[in-house]
């Protein structure tokens, strides 16, 4: 591990622990007058069920996105101007997730809400595709042990996901229902088993 | 210390730190107009001694679990992508004790906010319990030297408060104060000595 | 990398973690009633250009900002109590863009908003100067190979965006929306190319 | 550098970049009409003055602290568990600052707002004297090498920064004013040079 590459993924992981905490700020505390705390509190608690379920899905979709980028830095053994700037595009990308959660938690059954949500995956996703066109162009900053196998594996997976997004925005016009169930959906794509060791994230103790 | 490793930590270590000042916010600057502030700004700010043994407790509860994942992390050598996944978990459960924990600071005697923080915390436990029991089973990713002692000490430990947890959750709903005695009680179940140097986080400089 | 330049880099990679990711806190979801959701809520998103632009625009400046710190240091190979403070310097000047970037976000065809923007970053920027100069002065904490056309090259650089900053300033007051035309400008000034393959950030894994 | 080592610098390394960002979230920006800003904005933003210089203070009083607690984990070799319940410790009076710092922000003349201030810098102070007592007596978890008299020198100035802190409390009952001026003096006995170059902080880049 050396310096650059450090202070790169230092700036991304913190990005990635202050949106995932801020998220459970979109949870407000319910307030209540104390005579009526009793009879009330319990059943306002249950209204923030949609938020639970957004931020549940939220925290995971940037889990996902953490871990690409967690595996993509894996490969990565030089880091030049070009990299540090994709990564400046892709804390821009992460770091409007707050807004656009919020703006799923507040509006879930409404296209302008589903749609922005979606834009703002379908950037981040890019963004990672493009860093990992980039590193990987003519093995431009990987390891060159790395297989072309895994190099399309990603790519693939990437683009994959974000086609499931593209639908999702798409279907939002139609039927906002079902393009919240494709964001639900989306993280099982993602979390399924894949043949590769190396992209599973298994590595031994230097 | 590995890359991988490094970056799972760096990410936790990034949330606690994050959810651990934010705690602070639950206090409110008493806004007073400018001729009382002398006669009762003292007066108000006493009244905010119940948040601030809430802010203390919620600190040391997640002083607690940070020592458990970092003295675990001590062990584990290896990280694959189901870890991966369950720390993505843990740091679900750890963002959301702001929320949790501001509820409880507004709502301290009644049984919903109790109910809401025990479940917070043993929500918590549970994760890094099923991360020492995946790290450990059949040594999967930690060290051979490791003895079969010290891993069932830690999960009686973990287990151990859970139970305490789950106690104050039943009783929440006879007596809430007793709950909220068993909530400041247990952390020093935590803290008290144990005969395992390893365990105490005692470690040389290499 | 050692103990000392690890944690002030880790310091300052927190800072602009945090600061580029509260940013988007300053985008207020709009509130609606359920009626009007449907008919307002796209018109009422759009009305958030401006914000967007001052987003990407803050974070796009701060990146070049740590960049430019993220280089210097990879040139420091021993750090002084002098060079601590100038870091304490550099985050007092950096998490105060926050405010002075939701001044222009609210008031951005107003003088007052675009002066205290124009001099936050012209402190960044001379702090940073300052930085630079205490380092190399002597040679006193960097490389002895580092060439002192590199050396002027960064002085140089940053110099050059304060200069154009400072005409921003003044020329807010005649004429404050050439003054944001500056402010979009300026970064493209910092992404343009260099000659100098050390500065471009290319660095072997060693 | 060890795991535990880091981890542990990491852990309040975020709190203090948190604590610093999120003190500049004190200064409210001013809403005025349209129709007023131009001939208003200017006066409100001065008004923010007091707060400019509680901020900067504020930032300067965590450097101070931080470079503390740097100093000493460059002598500290070996971590055990009190030492991470005193960092917790630690950790929860530096995550307090934001409220002090803004209560001070709000109510400066008001002997309340002084004192809580100065107990929460105390508290400070005295957690890291008896984290260096800690760590320092018999050796227990520092290098063999480390002289007697930087020991001692590191008591004395920590106390010495508290007792002023203890006057400046004391001195608030009388008169107010003069304990807001001895916060802003202590700074400068703590950055007063010193003849120790290790305490200084300088290092070789090993």
């Amino acid at each position: 591990m050396n310096n650059q590459h450090h202070r790169i993924t230092t700036l991304v992981d913190g990005v990635f622990a202050i949106v995932m905490t801020l998220l459970v700020f979109d949870f407000k505390i319910p307030h209540l007058s104390e005579a009526k705390v009793d009879t009330l509190i319990t059943a306002k608690l249950w209204l923030l069920w949609p938020r639970f379920i957004s931020y549940v899905l939220s925290c995971v979709v940037l889990g996902i996105f953490w871990i690409y980028h967690h595996n993509q830095f894996r490969f990565i053994v030089k880091v030049d101007r070009n990299l540090l700037w994709i990564n400046i595009l892709f804390i821009i990308a992460v770091a409007f997730v707050p807004f656009s959660a919020a703006l799923i938690g507040e509006y879930a059954s409404h296209k302008a809400a589903i749609v922005v949500y979606g834009i703002n995956l379908i950037a981040i996703g890019q963004v990672l595709y493009l860093h990992w066109r980039y590193a990987t162009g003519q093995y431009r900053l990987v390891r060159k042990e790395l297989s072309e196998e895994i190099i399309k594996n990603v790519n693939n997976r990437i683009m994959g996901a974000n086609i499931f997004y593209g639908v999702a925005v798409v279907v939002s016009f139609f039927a906002p229902a079902i393009s919240l169930l494709i964001y639900i959906l989306v993280p099982l794509y993602h979390v399924r088993p894949t043949k590769y060791k190396h992209l599973a994230g298994e590595e031994k103790n230097g």
